[in-house]
């Protein structure tokens, strides 16, 4: 199974350098790592009769990115408390934030698509970098995996600082959703005897109760009940 | 840091003798797993002032046990698709089910808490296990929290062909509510032209909508609005 470079048709070199570039060590087994690399777009079947594409990669690769960034944050911030880990991960594993580190990394460069170019649909490249941290767990452990998402992707592309400091704001999004779908919106926010915090806010849309949520402050509980809301709408 | 049996006090054998029997291994550093086992209702404040419980484990433990599931599932199944280790993965790796093989493994006898018997409620013991996976990987890494996981937890505990063809019931959870609430429910299933589906149910709960629902049959359909509605309403 292993790729001797020395056997590599030209056009196999060329990804072997380029990938050996992306990910900061040798890949042994180039196989997974074309996988990972090949959009659903190309429709491939194997000896089995099994459609092949990367999802069952990005599947892996998922979780062993969830975990790295929790281990790194974890021992990064040895004082905070597992809500604001849990928060700080979710904005750097989410889609959007995977799409831009995957366009950093020049995956762009290295996918196999139908779609090309301008075309390719943003969410292809955060799919795609996940599957590929799916294939260098395959291809050389969770140590390599490790490594890779620590001092490449974190270390060279992550601004944890800003990260930190950008606060979501699901009031702006769910009021940018009324204004476009022009619907009438309301917070309902009142003292609570709630456990979870002294306020609790109510959405309410075309007098329909859409999301709730509880905080300390009245700010904080009406951004909880907005993020709920943009859960329970279409947009 | 490394506890030397020796020198343990005739408590911390006791403790270090039974954590060895469920962990099929040699602890090294029994600061960790006295830390996941103990539950937040001890309040200890370590010498930064910040409170110490098993959360912050928890949220390590909880990816590193989805991880190995994963890795795991993927190579027992190399021709399902992501659907089906997604779905297979989130029933090993659901509370009431963590909860059980928490219990099997005799953690309540480990824990420390000021909820004793009858009365630890159930999420407890999950929840312990899953900070016990983190205190693992903190103490001996990935490896052995993947032999932990895979040997101990799966192999001996899980009936992974029982948990294949058990359907999760959402619509009968959502009655159950309903009884138990003595509120009205009512599912208003249509014919749609969605492309993901025939079939599109709403649940309405006291009249008001509280889950919504696309499947290619009616009891698709309202499944998964059963299952939109459970996460909507307090249970």
């Amino acid at each position: 199974m292993f790729s001797n470079i020395f056997n590599l048709s030209n056009k196999n070199k060329e990804f072997y350098h380029s990938l050996k570039d992306v990910l900061g060590y040798k890949p042994k087994n180039l196989i997974y790592y074309e996988r990972a690399l090949t959009h659903k777009s190309i429709r491939e079947v194997n000896d089995y009769g099994v459609v092949v594409n990367n999802e069952r990669l990005e599947f892996l690769g998922d979780s062993v990115l969830d975990t790295v960034v929790a281990d790194f944050l974890f021992n990064k911030f040895p004082s905070e408390d597992e809500g604001f880990l849990t928060n700080l991960r979710s904005k750097i594993v989410k889609r959007k934030h995977l799409d831009s580190l995957g366009a950093k990394l020049g995956l762009d460069i290295l996918i196999k698509s139908k779609i090309r170019g301008d075309k390719i649909h943003s969410h292809v490249l955060g799919n795609a970098l996940e599957a590929l941290v799916g294939a260098i767990y395959l291809d050389r452990g969770y140590k390599y995996s490790k490594f890779f998402i620590i001092e490449i992707l974190i270390k060279k592309h992550v601004n944890i600082d800003e990260l930190i400091t950008t606060e979501e704001n699901f009031k702006s999004r769910l009021i940018e959703y009324v204004q476009r779908e022009k619907v009438d919106l309301v917070f309902d926010t009142q003292d609570t005897t709630n456990k979870k915090g002294k306020f609790e806010a109510k959405v309410i849309i075309n007098t329909e109760e859409k999301g709730k949520g509880i905080g300390n402050s009245k700010k904080e509980a009406e951004q909880n009940a907005a993020k709920d809301a943009l859960k329970n709408i279409d947009q």
